[in-house]
Protein backbone atom coordinates (compact mmCIF):
# COMPACT_ATOMS: atom_id res chain seq x y z
CA UNK A 1 0.00 0.00 0.00
CA UNK A 2 0.90 3.02 -0.66
CA UNK A 3 2.40 5.20 2.21
CA UNK A 4 1.66 8.86 2.58
CA UNK A 5 2.63 12.18 4.40
CA UNK A 6 0.70 14.98 5.77
CA UNK A 7 2.33 18.41 6.31
CA UNK A 8 0.74 21.20 7.61
CA UNK A 9 2.66 24.63 6.54
CA UNK A 10 1.81 26.88 8.90
CA UNK A 11 4.14 29.54 8.68
CA UNK A 12 5.59 31.60 5.32
CA UNK A 13 8.84 32.02 6.51
CA UNK A 14 11.81 31.35 4.19
CA UNK A 15 13.28 28.63 6.60
CA UNK A 16 10.59 26.68 7.64
CA UNK A 17 9.47 26.62 3.78
CA UNK A 18 12.32 25.30 2.53
CA UNK A 19 12.30 22.52 5.70
CA UNK A 20 8.63 21.70 4.44
CA UNK A 21 8.97 21.24 0.37
CA UNK A 22 12.57 19.60 0.84
CA UNK A 23 10.44 16.78 3.35
CA UNK A 24 7.86 16.92 0.66
CA UNK A 25 9.76 16.40 -2.66
CA UNK A 26 11.45 13.87 -0.38
CA UNK A 27 8.87 12.14 0.51
CA UNK A 28 7.12 12.21 -2.78
CA UNK A 29 10.10 10.92 -4.76
CA UNK A 30 10.53 8.15 -3.04
CA UNK A 31 6.94 6.87 -3.97
CA UNK A 32 4.70 8.50 -1.07
CA UNK A 33 1.36 10.17 -1.73
CA UNK A 34 2.15 13.74 -0.24
CA UNK A 35 -0.41 16.34 0.69
CA UNK A 36 0.55 19.80 1.69
CA UNK A 37 -1.72 22.16 4.18
CA UNK A 38 -1.11 25.54 3.76
CA UNK A 39 -3.04 27.53 6.46
CA UNK A 40 -2.73 30.47 8.52
CA UNK A 41 0.67 32.51 7.12
CA UNK A 42 1.49 29.48 5.50
CA UNK A 43 -1.44 30.86 2.45
CA UNK A 44 1.06 33.24 1.94
CA UNK A 45 3.68 30.86 0.51
CA UNK A 46 0.65 29.93 -2.38
CA UNK A 47 -0.55 33.81 -2.91
CA UNK A 48 -0.99 35.34 -5.99
CA UNK A 49 1.02 38.07 -5.78
CA UNK A 50 -1.76 41.08 -5.63
CA UNK A 51 -1.72 45.09 -5.32
CA UNK A 52 -0.50 46.24 -1.53
CA UNK A 53 -4.16 46.40 -0.35
CA UNK A 54 -6.40 43.46 -0.76
CA UNK A 55 -9.37 42.38 0.77
CA UNK A 56 -13.10 43.57 1.19
CA UNK A 57 -12.68 45.23 4.50
CA UNK A 58 -10.62 47.33 6.06
CA UNK A 59 -9.33 44.89 8.41
CA UNK A 60 -8.40 42.17 5.71
CA UNK A 61 -6.98 45.47 3.30
CA UNK A 62 -5.19 46.21 6.68
CA UNK A 63 -3.70 42.59 6.86
CA UNK A 64 -2.63 42.24 3.35
CA UNK A 65 -0.88 45.29 4.09
CA UNK A 66 1.24 43.14 6.62
CA UNK A 67 2.11 39.67 4.99
CA UNK A 68 1.61 39.73 1.40
CA UNK A 69 1.83 36.70 -0.59
CA UNK A 70 4.44 35.37 -3.41
CA UNK A 71 6.68 32.63 -2.67
CA UNK A 72 9.63 34.49 -3.66
CA UNK A 73 9.60 36.44 -0.92
CA UNK A 74 9.55 35.14 1.70
CA UNK A 75 11.34 36.45 4.85
CA UNK A 76 13.76 34.48 7.62
CA UNK A 77 12.15 32.97 11.07
CA UNK A 78 15.22 34.87 12.71
CA UNK A 79 17.72 37.70 11.60
CA UNK A 80 15.95 39.01 8.76
CA UNK A 81 17.13 42.28 9.34
CA UNK A 82 14.45 43.87 6.94
CA UNK A 83 15.28 41.27 3.76
CA UNK A 84 19.11 41.47 4.25
CA UNK A 85 18.92 37.72 6.27
CA UNK A 86 16.67 36.45 3.53
CA UNK A 87 18.69 37.71 0.78
CA UNK A 88 21.93 36.53 2.24
CA UNK A 89 20.19 33.07 2.83
CA UNK A 90 18.88 33.30 -0.85
CA UNK A 91 22.09 33.59 -1.84
CA UNK A 92 24.34 31.08 -0.27
CA UNK A 93 21.47 28.29 -0.62
CA UNK A 94 21.83 29.41 -4.69
CA UNK A 95 26.11 29.32 -3.95
CA UNK A 96 25.02 25.88 -2.11
CA UNK A 97 23.08 24.73 -5.70
CA UNK A 98 19.96 24.18 -3.25
CA UNK A 99 16.62 25.28 -5.08
CA UNK A 100 14.73 28.30 -4.46
CA UNK A 101 11.45 28.04 -3.08
CA UNK A 102 9.44 28.53 -6.49
CA UNK A 103 11.54 25.87 -8.08
CA UNK A 104 10.80 23.45 -5.29
CA UNK A 105 7.31 23.88 -5.54
CA UNK A 106 7.59 23.46 -9.48
CA UNK A 107 9.17 20.18 -8.69
CA UNK A 108 6.39 19.28 -5.85
CA UNK A 109 3.89 20.09 -8.90
CA UNK A 110 5.83 17.57 -11.22
CA UNK A 111 6.17 14.99 -8.19
CA UNK A 112 2.28 15.29 -7.26
CA UNK A 113 2.07 16.78 -4.34
CA UNK A 114 -1.06 18.28 -3.03
CA UNK A 115 -1.63 21.53 -2.48
CA UNK A 116 -4.73 22.06 -0.02
CA UNK A 117 -5.32 25.53 1.72
CA UNK A 118 -7.33 25.45 4.41
CA UNK A 119 -10.71 27.61 4.49
CA UNK A 120 -10.67 29.40 7.66
CA UNK A 121 -7.78 31.36 7.47
CA UNK A 122 -8.56 31.87 3.72
CA UNK A 123 -11.98 33.26 4.93
CA UNK A 124 -10.37 35.18 7.86
CA UNK A 125 -7.85 37.13 5.16
CA UNK A 126 -10.33 37.55 3.05
CA UNK A 127 -8.83 35.90 -0.21
CA UNK A 128 -10.48 34.25 -2.58
CA UNK A 129 -9.98 31.03 -5.49
CA UNK A 130 -8.48 33.86 -8.04
CA UNK A 131 -6.40 35.09 -4.96
CA UNK A 132 -4.38 31.65 -5.03
CA UNK A 133 -1.92 30.63 -7.31
CA UNK A 134 -2.80 28.08 -9.67
CA UNK A 135 -0.77 25.28 -8.11
CA UNK A 136 -3.50 25.12 -5.37
CA UNK A 137 -5.79 22.22 -6.03
CA UNK A 138 -8.45 23.01 -3.70
CA UNK A 139 -9.56 24.56 -0.29
CA UNK A 140 -10.60 22.47 2.20
CA UNK A 141 -11.75 22.17 6.01
CA UNK A 142 -10.35 21.13 9.03
CA UNK A 143 -12.10 17.48 8.44
CA UNK A 144 -10.49 16.36 5.38
CA UNK A 145 -6.91 17.26 6.86
CA UNK A 146 -7.87 15.41 9.64
CA UNK A 147 -9.13 12.93 7.23
CA UNK A 148 -6.22 12.26 4.89
CA UNK A 149 -3.65 12.67 8.45
CA UNK A 150 -5.24 9.84 10.53
CA UNK A 151 -4.12 7.48 7.73
CA UNK A 152 -0.77 9.06 6.31
CA UNK A 153 2.44 7.40 7.71
CA UNK A 154 3.85 11.14 8.44
CA UNK A 155 2.30 13.71 9.52
CA UNK A 156 3.85 17.22 10.71
CA UNK A 157 2.97 20.71 11.53
CA UNK A 158 5.77 22.88 10.17
CA UNK B 1 -10.38 0.10 16.50
CA UNK B 2 -10.68 3.52 17.38
CA UNK B 3 -7.81 6.07 15.84
CA UNK B 4 -5.88 8.45 18.01
CA UNK B 5 -4.82 11.82 17.84
CA UNK B 6 -1.29 13.30 20.15
CA UNK B 7 -1.18 17.15 19.99
CA UNK B 8 1.38 18.86 22.18
CA UNK B 9 0.59 22.33 22.61
CA UNK B 10 3.89 24.27 23.19
CA UNK B 11 3.12 27.52 22.33
CA UNK B 12 0.36 30.14 23.83
CA UNK B 13 0.09 32.14 20.86
CA UNK B 14 -3.53 32.84 19.09
CA UNK B 15 -2.82 31.43 15.77
CA UNK B 16 -1.12 28.65 16.51
CA UNK B 17 -3.82 28.00 19.78
CA UNK B 18 -6.36 27.99 16.89
CA UNK B 19 -4.84 25.80 14.57
CA UNK B 20 -4.26 23.33 17.35
CA UNK B 21 -7.77 23.38 18.71
CA UNK B 22 -9.44 23.10 15.14
CA UNK B 23 -7.42 20.02 14.42
CA UNK B 24 -8.82 18.41 17.90
CA UNK B 25 -12.16 19.52 17.23
CA UNK B 26 -11.98 18.17 13.94
CA UNK B 27 -10.82 14.97 14.55
CA UNK B 28 -12.65 14.45 17.92
CA UNK B 29 -15.85 15.05 15.98
CA UNK B 30 -14.55 12.24 13.46
CA UNK B 31 -14.37 9.90 16.62
CA UNK B 32 -10.82 10.06 17.27
CA UNK B 33 -9.54 9.86 20.76
CA UNK B 34 -7.48 13.14 21.28
CA UNK B 35 -5.43 13.98 24.19
CA UNK B 36 -3.79 17.29 24.21
CA UNK B 37 -0.98 17.93 26.00
CA UNK B 38 -0.04 21.46 27.24
CA UNK B 39 3.43 22.33 27.51
CA UNK B 40 6.16 25.13 28.49
CA UNK B 41 4.42 28.44 27.34
CA UNK B 42 0.95 26.58 26.24
CA UNK B 43 0.17 25.70 29.77
CA UNK B 44 -0.69 29.31 29.70
CA UNK B 45 -3.58 28.54 27.84
CA UNK B 46 -5.15 26.87 30.58
CA UNK B 47 -4.17 28.79 33.05
CA UNK B 48 -6.25 30.51 35.76
CA UNK B 49 -6.32 33.94 35.58
CA UNK B 50 -4.24 34.62 38.63
CA UNK B 51 -2.49 37.53 40.25
CA UNK B 52 0.22 39.70 38.66
CA UNK B 53 2.50 37.84 40.36
CA UNK B 54 2.21 34.73 41.17
CA UNK B 55 4.65 31.69 42.53
CA UNK B 56 6.61 30.75 45.56
CA UNK B 57 10.06 32.60 44.42
CA UNK B 58 11.00 36.02 43.25
CA UNK B 59 11.66 33.81 39.92
CA UNK B 60 8.05 32.47 39.48
CA UNK B 61 6.86 35.95 40.20
CA UNK B 62 8.74 37.36 37.16
CA UNK B 63 8.32 34.66 34.82
CA UNK B 64 4.28 35.31 35.99
CA UNK B 65 4.47 38.92 35.42
CA UNK B 66 5.42 38.22 31.99
CA UNK B 67 3.53 35.32 30.81
CA UNK B 68 -0.17 35.99 32.46
CA UNK B 69 -2.82 32.97 32.26
CA UNK B 70 -6.21 33.01 30.49
CA UNK B 71 -7.14 31.20 26.67
CA UNK B 72 -9.35 34.77 25.81
CA UNK B 73 -5.62 36.72 26.09
CA UNK B 74 -3.44 35.09 23.85
CA UNK B 75 -1.46 37.05 21.47
CA UNK B 76 -0.11 36.65 17.82
CA UNK B 77 3.01 35.41 17.47
CA UNK B 78 3.73 38.17 14.49
CA UNK B 79 2.05 41.35 14.33
CA UNK B 80 0.58 41.73 17.68
CA UNK B 81 1.63 45.24 18.00
CA UNK B 82 1.34 45.58 21.93
CA UNK B 83 -2.09 43.76 21.52
CA UNK B 84 -3.19 45.60 18.07
CA UNK B 85 -2.78 42.81 15.71
CA UNK B 86 -4.92 40.26 18.30
CA UNK B 87 -7.52 42.44 18.79
CA UNK B 88 -7.74 42.91 14.67
CA UNK B 89 -7.38 38.86 14.44
CA UNK B 90 -10.36 38.10 16.86
CA UNK B 91 -12.71 41.04 15.54
CA UNK B 92 -12.21 38.88 12.03
CA UNK B 93 -13.02 35.72 13.21
CA UNK B 94 -16.01 36.82 14.84
CA UNK B 95 -16.79 38.17 11.59
CA UNK B 96 -16.55 35.23 9.81
CA UNK B 97 -18.31 33.54 12.56
CA UNK B 98 -15.32 31.30 13.29
CA UNK B 99 -15.38 30.21 17.11
CA UNK B 100 -13.30 32.18 19.58
CA UNK B 101 -10.49 30.24 21.65
CA UNK B 102 -12.42 29.40 24.75
CA UNK B 103 -15.44 28.30 22.74
CA UNK B 104 -13.15 25.86 21.20
CA UNK B 105 -12.12 24.34 24.26
CA UNK B 106 -15.66 24.20 25.42
CA UNK B 107 -16.43 22.31 22.10
CA UNK B 108 -13.06 20.04 23.15
CA UNK B 109 -14.56 19.39 26.53
CA UNK B 110 -17.81 18.06 24.78
CA UNK B 111 -16.48 16.09 22.44
CA UNK B 112 -14.36 14.43 24.89
CA UNK B 113 -10.86 15.74 23.92
CA UNK B 114 -8.23 15.16 27.09
CA UNK B 115 -6.48 17.62 28.50
CA UNK B 116 -3.43 16.74 29.64
CA UNK B 117 -0.34 19.27 30.79
CA UNK B 118 3.00 18.31 31.22
CA UNK B 119 4.82 18.23 34.95
CA UNK B 120 8.12 19.97 34.00
CA UNK B 121 7.01 23.53 32.95
CA UNK B 122 4.04 23.36 35.05
CA UNK B 123 6.66 22.76 38.02
CA UNK B 124 9.15 25.23 36.54
CA UNK B 125 6.76 28.25 36.46
CA UNK B 126 5.75 27.06 39.95
CA UNK B 127 2.38 26.24 38.87
CA UNK B 128 -0.13 23.72 41.04
CA UNK B 129 -3.26 22.06 40.23
CA UNK B 130 -5.18 25.09 41.86
CA UNK B 131 -3.23 27.55 39.11
CA UNK B 132 -4.70 25.20 35.91
CA UNK B 133 -8.42 25.68 34.91
CA UNK B 134 -11.26 23.37 36.19
CA UNK B 135 -10.79 21.59 32.63
CA UNK B 136 -7.75 20.24 32.83
CA UNK B 137 -7.93 16.31 33.34
CA UNK B 138 -4.28 15.74 34.87
CA UNK B 139 -0.53 16.67 35.19
CA UNK B 140 1.80 14.11 33.19
CA UNK B 141 4.94 13.34 32.72
CA UNK B 142 7.15 12.57 29.63
CA UNK B 143 6.78 9.05 29.98
CA UNK B 144 2.63 9.12 29.53
CA UNK B 145 3.07 11.34 26.48
CA UNK B 146 4.98 8.96 24.63
CA UNK B 147 2.90 6.09 25.76
CA UNK B 148 0.06 8.18 24.30
CA UNK B 149 1.65 9.59 21.16
CA UNK B 150 3.36 5.93 20.03
CA UNK B 151 0.09 4.34 19.27
CA UNK B 152 -1.38 7.45 17.98
CA UNK B 153 -2.21 7.88 14.66
CA UNK B 154 -1.97 11.81 14.34
CA UNK B 155 0.87 13.16 16.03
CA UNK B 156 1.41 16.71 15.52
CA UNK B 157 3.93 19.33 17.88
CA UNK B 158 2.13 22.64 17.76
CA UNK C 1 8.46 -5.22 16.63
CA UNK C 2 10.56 -1.97 17.96
CA UNK C 3 8.47 1.32 17.92
CA UNK C 4 10.38 4.44 16.42
CA UNK C 5 10.43 8.08 16.97
CA UNK C 6 11.62 10.82 14.50
CA UNK C 7 11.86 14.20 15.65
CA UNK C 8 13.35 16.89 13.39
CA UNK C 9 15.08 19.76 16.04
CA UNK C 10 14.28 22.38 13.88
CA UNK C 11 15.30 25.37 16.51
CA UNK C 12 18.23 25.89 19.12
CA UNK C 13 15.85 27.65 21.00
CA UNK C 14 16.35 27.00 24.41
CA UNK C 15 12.78 25.95 25.47
CA UNK C 16 12.72 24.24 21.74
CA UNK C 17 15.59 21.78 22.78
CA UNK C 18 14.31 21.61 26.62
CA UNK C 19 11.29 19.58 24.89
CA UNK C 20 12.65 17.43 22.35
CA UNK C 21 15.49 15.89 24.28
CA UNK C 22 12.82 15.52 27.14
CA UNK C 23 10.76 13.52 24.59
CA UNK C 24 13.28 11.98 23.07
CA UNK C 25 15.12 10.32 26.24
CA UNK C 26 11.41 9.42 27.37
CA UNK C 27 10.99 7.50 23.98
CA UNK C 28 14.25 6.27 24.13
CA UNK C 29 13.91 4.79 27.97
CA UNK C 30 10.58 2.96 27.15
CA UNK C 31 11.96 1.44 24.31
CA UNK C 32 11.51 2.96 21.20
CA UNK C 33 14.10 3.81 18.63
CA UNK C 34 14.81 7.59 18.35
CA UNK C 35 16.23 9.51 15.56
CA UNK C 36 17.28 12.87 16.37
CA UNK C 37 17.34 15.19 13.00
CA UNK C 38 18.77 18.43 13.09
CA UNK C 39 18.21 20.92 10.95
CA UNK C 40 18.59 24.42 9.66
CA UNK C 41 18.89 26.56 13.26
CA UNK C 42 19.12 23.38 15.08
CA UNK C 43 22.58 22.66 13.64
CA UNK C 44 23.37 24.83 16.11
CA UNK C 45 22.82 22.49 19.30
CA UNK C 46 25.26 19.97 17.93
CA UNK C 47 27.95 22.33 17.10
CA UNK C 48 31.02 22.53 18.46
CA UNK C 49 31.70 25.83 20.10
CA UNK C 50 34.63 27.44 17.46
CA UNK C 51 36.04 30.81 17.17
CA UNK C 52 33.74 33.80 16.06
CA UNK C 53 33.81 33.87 12.63
CA UNK C 54 33.37 30.55 11.22
CA UNK C 55 33.17 28.90 7.37
CA UNK C 56 34.76 29.90 4.05
CA UNK C 57 32.90 32.77 2.65
CA UNK C 58 32.10 35.87 3.94
CA UNK C 59 28.43 35.44 4.40
CA UNK C 60 29.07 31.91 6.19
CA UNK C 61 31.30 34.06 8.73
CA UNK C 62 28.43 36.49 9.13
CA UNK C 63 26.24 33.68 9.82
CA UNK C 64 28.38 32.18 12.82
CA UNK C 65 28.85 35.53 14.00
CA UNK C 66 25.34 35.34 14.10
CA UNK C 67 24.13 31.65 15.31
CA UNK C 68 27.29 30.10 17.51
CA UNK C 69 27.14 27.14 18.41
CA UNK C 70 26.70 25.26 21.92
CA UNK C 71 24.68 23.25 24.10
CA UNK C 72 24.90 25.73 26.89
CA UNK C 73 24.63 28.48 25.15
CA UNK C 74 20.44 28.45 23.71
CA UNK C 75 18.38 31.41 24.25
CA UNK C 76 14.68 31.06 24.99
CA UNK C 77 12.11 31.43 21.98
CA UNK C 78 10.79 34.21 23.84
CA UNK C 79 11.71 36.65 27.11
CA UNK C 80 15.04 36.42 26.58
CA UNK C 81 15.96 39.69 27.13
CA UNK C 82 19.74 39.27 25.89
CA UNK C 83 20.20 36.14 27.69
CA UNK C 84 18.50 37.38 31.11
CA UNK C 85 15.47 35.27 30.35
CA UNK C 86 17.75 31.86 29.71
CA UNK C 87 19.58 32.73 32.79
CA UNK C 88 16.57 32.56 34.39
CA UNK C 89 15.30 29.82 32.72
CA UNK C 90 18.45 27.82 33.51
CA UNK C 91 17.93 28.47 37.28
CA UNK C 92 14.89 27.84 37.43
CA UNK C 93 15.67 24.46 36.27
CA UNK C 94 18.44 23.82 38.29
CA UNK C 95 16.01 24.71 41.36
CA UNK C 96 13.61 22.26 40.56
CA UNK C 97 16.12 19.74 39.79
CA UNK C 98 15.27 19.47 35.71
CA UNK C 99 18.45 18.19 33.71
CA UNK C 100 20.48 21.03 31.82
CA UNK C 101 20.38 20.34 28.28
CA UNK C 102 23.82 19.03 27.82
CA UNK C 103 23.16 16.42 30.46
CA UNK C 104 20.05 15.57 28.63
CA UNK C 105 21.90 15.18 25.56
CA UNK C 106 24.41 13.10 27.33
CA UNK C 107 21.63 11.06 28.65
CA UNK C 108 20.36 10.54 24.93
CA UNK C 109 23.26 9.08 23.60
CA UNK C 110 23.19 6.55 26.73
CA UNK C 111 20.28 5.74 25.61
CA UNK C 112 21.30 5.02 22.38
CA UNK C 113 19.28 8.00 20.33
CA UNK C 114 20.53 8.72 17.25
CA UNK C 115 22.00 12.60 16.38
CA UNK C 116 21.52 12.70 12.42
CA UNK C 117 22.93 16.08 11.27
CA UNK C 118 20.75 17.53 7.77
CA UNK C 119 23.38 17.98 4.56
CA UNK C 120 21.54 21.11 3.26
CA UNK C 121 21.77 23.31 6.13
CA UNK C 122 25.21 22.07 7.02
CA UNK C 123 26.53 22.72 3.39
CA UNK C 124 24.55 26.39 3.56
CA UNK C 125 26.29 27.10 6.80
CA UNK C 126 29.59 26.03 5.17
CA UNK C 127 29.63 24.10 8.27
CA UNK C 128 31.82 20.23 8.11
CA UNK C 129 32.14 17.10 10.05
CA UNK C 130 34.56 18.69 12.37
CA UNK C 131 32.92 21.58 13.22
CA UNK C 132 30.09 18.98 14.92
CA UNK C 133 30.25 17.24 18.12
CA UNK C 134 31.49 13.84 18.19
CA UNK C 135 27.93 12.96 19.44
CA UNK C 136 26.62 13.45 15.91
CA UNK C 137 26.33 10.29 14.20
CA UNK C 138 25.99 11.09 10.61
CA UNK C 139 25.38 13.64 8.11
CA UNK C 140 22.30 12.48 6.53
CA UNK C 141 19.95 13.89 3.10
CA UNK C 142 16.10 14.32 3.36
CA UNK C 143 15.66 11.11 1.51
CA UNK C 144 17.29 9.18 4.86
CA UNK C 145 14.98 11.41 6.82
CA UNK C 146 11.77 10.31 5.02
CA UNK C 147 13.00 6.54 4.72
CA UNK C 148 13.51 6.68 9.10
CA UNK C 149 9.92 9.03 8.99
CA UNK C 150 7.90 7.01 6.60
CA UNK C 151 8.23 3.63 9.64
CA UNK C 152 8.06 5.79 12.87
CA UNK C 153 5.37 5.66 14.59
CA UNK C 154 6.11 9.03 16.54
CA UNK C 155 6.88 11.73 14.05
CA UNK C 156 7.52 15.29 15.00
CA UNK C 157 8.71 18.75 13.80
CA UNK C 158 9.94 20.89 16.81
Amino acid sequence: MVKRASIVIFSDELDKACAAFTIANAAAASGMEVNLFFSCWGVNVVRRKGPLFQGDTLMNRLMSLLSRGGAEKLKLSRFDFFGLGSWMMRRMMKEKNIQSIPEMMADAKDLGVKFLVCDNPTAIMGLKREDLIDEVDDIVGAATYVHESAGAELTLFI
